[in-house]
């Protein structure tokens, strides 16, 4: 159900969009179709590197903190896409963390070219279980204007 | 086999990564787990939207990236992962399109804190089949040195 338009978003406006646990069979699932780096997909091999074990790829983090910006904001709003996106993996993200995540609205303005949509900067801010942050992710979107 | 070190590259060096076709099954199944947006999972909600049809999630698009990227050159680098990304997401990525990446070194150096690394700034291009550039990904890299 759409029901959250351009409108009803305003500056500082934060929403609390959930929590995902990663376990080590999903980690090496995804690092083996899309990153296949020996510290993602190698427990041998993630042993001896800088890391101290497997950790999740950084795209994985970050389409689990799309999944939890869908379920907890996304899917209510008339999104209309983004056309980009600035993320920093701060700290690695091993098996059995658990990652929280919210978004803070940085900034609204009217599309001037298009004017059914607007344009907000959203930040997402990605914890783990012991409060560190482990990424962020600065985004665009383009949302519908209900008028 | 790791045989590329940070010693390897230089500056406005060019790598060709392959070639990758997006299948209807393989964008549904990728938007279901991580971006279930209407316009990358429901066919009629798509073709009512500003795209048309189906379109892949841009984390979809960045992932396949992220594996062209391993296939045709990370898998021989010493890398130690990348501490952030920004992405451009430019075009839509229909079904059945082909896209094709190159990447290419746009800076480097040593890293002041951590003498065993290099740090290197590496831009991704993604083309369709049009020769439309449908993305762009501004990264940084962490590679071990050789000495």
């Amino acid at each position: 159900m759409t029901d959250i338009y351009f409108e009803d978003f305003y500056k500082n406006q934060v929403f609390e969009l959930g929590s995902y646990t990663f376990k080590k069979k999903e980690i090496l699932k995804f690092a083996n179709e899309f990153d296949p780096q020996t510290f993602h997909t190698d427990e041998n091999a993630a042993r001896k590197s800088i890391y101290g074990d497997i950790i999740a790829s950084g795209w994985h983090t970050g389409s689990i903190y799309m999944r939890l910006l869908y379920d907890g904001l996304l899917n209510r709003v008339a999104s209309m896409g983004s056309p980009g996106t600035e993320i920093c993996w701060l700290l690695p993200v091993h098996a059995e963390d658990t990652i929280s995540a919210n978004c803070k609205i940085q900034g609204k303005r009217l599309s001037k070219s298009k004017p059914d949509r607007g344009i907000l900067e959203i930040t997402g801010y990605i914890h783990n279980q012991e409060n560190k942050l482990v990424m962020t992710q600065k985004g665009i979107l383009f949302v519908k204007c209900r008028a």
